[in-house]
């Protein structure tokens, strides 16, 4: 029997895909960057096909790129040398929402929003969310160990994961989905699945804990005209009683562009000011008619650290107020020119390391950041001249980004605070990882897939 | 030279302990289990040292067990076999305590209680105790995963650990120790580290996340007529709006020993009932003159779940009722004939498992229960006759525990909660981990420790 009939006969017909579009579609991730180039699509239902396939894989010599949503920007799901695509998206079913051990269990196929919503209905809180939830699944986001918008308060996904059931490399299903809080029984095995990005196994199902109902949240956003002064108000943030959800910043730089896309967006402050900061605090009792923040907001103002601050006092500056920071990304993008890392950094060496980054030579490249300050975890993004050659500016930048991870290396920084490296940051992991290091990934590989078809060229 | 010439030249006369007094001391743990046995005990000062007494004992195929405060109750610190004894007692400087990135960096063989001092003298608050907190050290921490009596609040170890720094089985140092929240670069090494009981590597270093200080504690102690009635108001607890940080459980059968031996604590309840709770909340603001539990125990009431309740009013209060929970086990203890077992399940199995349990023979061994209800961590007792034989006691009870192991399976719950298995439960780590998973876990350990020099005899 062929390869291809072996699985028809596995997966039936419809789950056996060959045709160019759906090896195109199935094949990459958003990085967009690769020509996709994968030889089968396949879309088994449980993990007993995951099983069979990679059994059989595994004894062909087949290379396998295991596909979630595919929303990745690490190139972790893409296709690049003829490999067979294994797709969770018809594992699709939530299996169990337990209210009294508050946690979800769903198959690796299910997309983010849907948990969110499984978790919504129960009355209970999911604690993960993504700009993709729409997209993103469940295996992704636990072969990623996806950070997300709620990190500084929840942290990331390997937080929240009870268990999971993932398939080896040689067929055999490792059934690691208790739902225990406290198990000290040797080495946490599943840990090491979690960020492995499809390169040890497939992770086919995940048992998530949930989280009562956040209380309501409150923002301001402020402007400041040092970063320091930032630093300074995050440190009082952190003394409130007020639990901080998010702290997010962008320069004037971002705001600029986000203005000239949006220009409902300007306006908010009367001058410009070298920095801005978005503040988001969970309350769980206040005084009835004054902001939450107010008080933190007037000792920022009175220990001089604050050039101005606005508070959101209904649902459309809320909204207003967080779509300032949101659109930053697609005002870059609309520039066509545009390349970006997402750094995490000590928080004290952040403003050392711009000022390393801003004496580089950049030649023409604008270098904008904003992110998720309270982590440490800065985007920065690399803006080419507006008619510039395409392949020029990449060339350019690639230069750039390198001097700009040697800055990383030299603060101990991460190259990847959540993305993962897939096959994007493969060549730059050294940045951020020593050799020894590394040489232990490369014999763990080696001890759970010894033929080498996970998830080939990927991290390592 | 000799092994004993060559460790004297690399530490010192005063660091290399030959005289059997020293042998007895480092060769065992709380455990008291089994007769030490080791062979030299060593005192490195640096992560260097560390690294030259492991390539010498690498190289001439001499076993180790690593060494911290020895408060483990799993025999995971015993040297059984003739091993030298590697303390870190001497590596027990506090490197940094880091104000703005919230982290305090130190040596393997600091104290809990010194990383507590030092984090609230920073006034910062290290989230975890332990009631050996005086002797027990970092390195343990992390090399056991320790869970402690924050666990409901803010987990157990691993969720704090920025980074650390390790001595391989071949002296290489393997330093991971980083200060990032984020950092998706490969598999997450160190969570191998943590909880791998010193059987993969020596920790030399860590860094800790510090929290914010705690809000004021509030404490009630309730009584409740059936198990099922505590997991009402467990669900209760978990709805409000307060911080739950403690959710402690005891039966009636418990609380009579500690009458026993501590008859000022009895009284709280005029009646008794067979199980008793006590809550602990974290309040960021309450009404004044109210207690910050009235509302909850008076919907308790309402339900008809709650048998009596009291509230801990003022700080003698406050710490009486934690000394009924706290004094279980040294009461238990003063039986002379107790042994027993840290057992985690699911919340929903824990009944079902408490009338197995009830159903098994126990030929005059009585069986008791209290422990943290809110992580489903219970700790059972067994009780032997008060004047029997304590050879025949041990017999009795260990075929007893294997049911109770068989149970255990049954509900997939964790046979070592938070005190690891070392040598007393590696005969039993099959009731909690597959085949497959201890195949990888040896796996692991052989690309680690080819040699096999570490902490033999310990987890499998």
């Amino acid at each position: 029997m062929t390869t291809v009939a072996y699985f028809i006969s596995l997966l039936g017909k419809d789950n056996v895909l060959e045709d160019p579009e759906a090896l195109a579609i199935y094949g990459t991730d958003w990085t967009r960057r690769y020509p996709p180039n994968a030889s089968l699509v396949l879309r088994p239902k449980t993990a007993q096909e995951v099983s069979k396939i990679l059994a059989y894989c595994n004894e062909h010599k087949l290379s396998v790129v295991p596909s979630g949503g595919r929303t990745g920007l690490a190139g972790g799901a893409v296709a690049l040398d003829g490999e067979i695509v294994v797709s969770v998206e018809r594992m699709n079913q939530i299996l169990e929402v337990n209210i009294q051990e508050m946690w979800i269990c769903a198959q690796a196929g299910v997309p983010l929003a849907a948990l969110q919503d499984a978790a919504k209905k129960a009355g209970l809180f999911y604690p993960m969310d993504l700009g993709s939830k729409g997209s993103c699944q469940l295996g992704g986001n636990l072969a990623t160990n996806a950070g997300g918008l709620k990190f500084i308060r929840y942290g990331g996904m390997r937080n929240h994961v009870l268990g999971i059931e993932m398939v080896l490399a040689d067929g055999r299903i490792l059934d690691m989905n208790a739902s225990l809080q406290k198990d000290n029984c040797g080495y946490d095995l599943k840990q090491l699945f979690i960020g492995s990005e499809g390169t040890l196994g497939i992770i086919t199902q995940g048992k998530i804990r949930l989280m009562k109902k956040p209380q309501p949240y409150f923002v301001t956003l402020i402007a400041v005209d040092t970063f320091s002064h930032l630093l300074s108000v995050l440190a009082l943030c952190r003394k409130s009683t007020h639990t901080l959800t998010a702290f997010e910043f962008f320069t004037d730089a971002a705001y600029q562009h986000v203005k000239t896309c949006f220009p409902h967006l300007g306006g908010v402050f009367s001058d410009p000011h070298p920095f801005y900061g978005l503040i988001e605090v969970e309350v769980a009792s206040h005084t009835q008619g004054e902001h939450p923040l107010f008080r933190l907001i007037e000792e920022a103002f009175s220990c001089g650290i604050l050039a101005d601050a606005v508070f959101a006092e209904n649902a459309e500056q809320f909204s207003r107020f967080w779509s300032m920071r949101e659109n930053i990304t697609e005002s870059l993008a609309r520039t066509g020119r545009v390349h970006k890392n997402d750094l995490t950094l000590p928080l004290g060496s952040l403003e050392a390391f711009m000022k390393s980054v801003s004496a580089l030579p950049k030649g023409g490249i604008e270098v904008i950041y904003f992110g998720h300050l309270g982590d440490g975890n800065i985007h920065i993004n690399y803006i080419g001249p507006a008619n510039g050659d395409v392949e020029a500016f990449r060339r350019d930048v690639r230069v750039l980004e390198k001097k700009v991870f040697e800055c990383i290396a030299h603060y101990r920084g991460s190259i990847s605070a959540e993305h993962g490296i897939g096959c994007i940051k493969r060549e730059d992991l050294h940045y951020s990882r020593s050799e020894l290091e590394i040489e232990i990934m490369r014999k763990i590989k080696a001890v759970l897939d010894p033929t080498g078809i996970l998830n080939p060229g990927k991290i390592f």
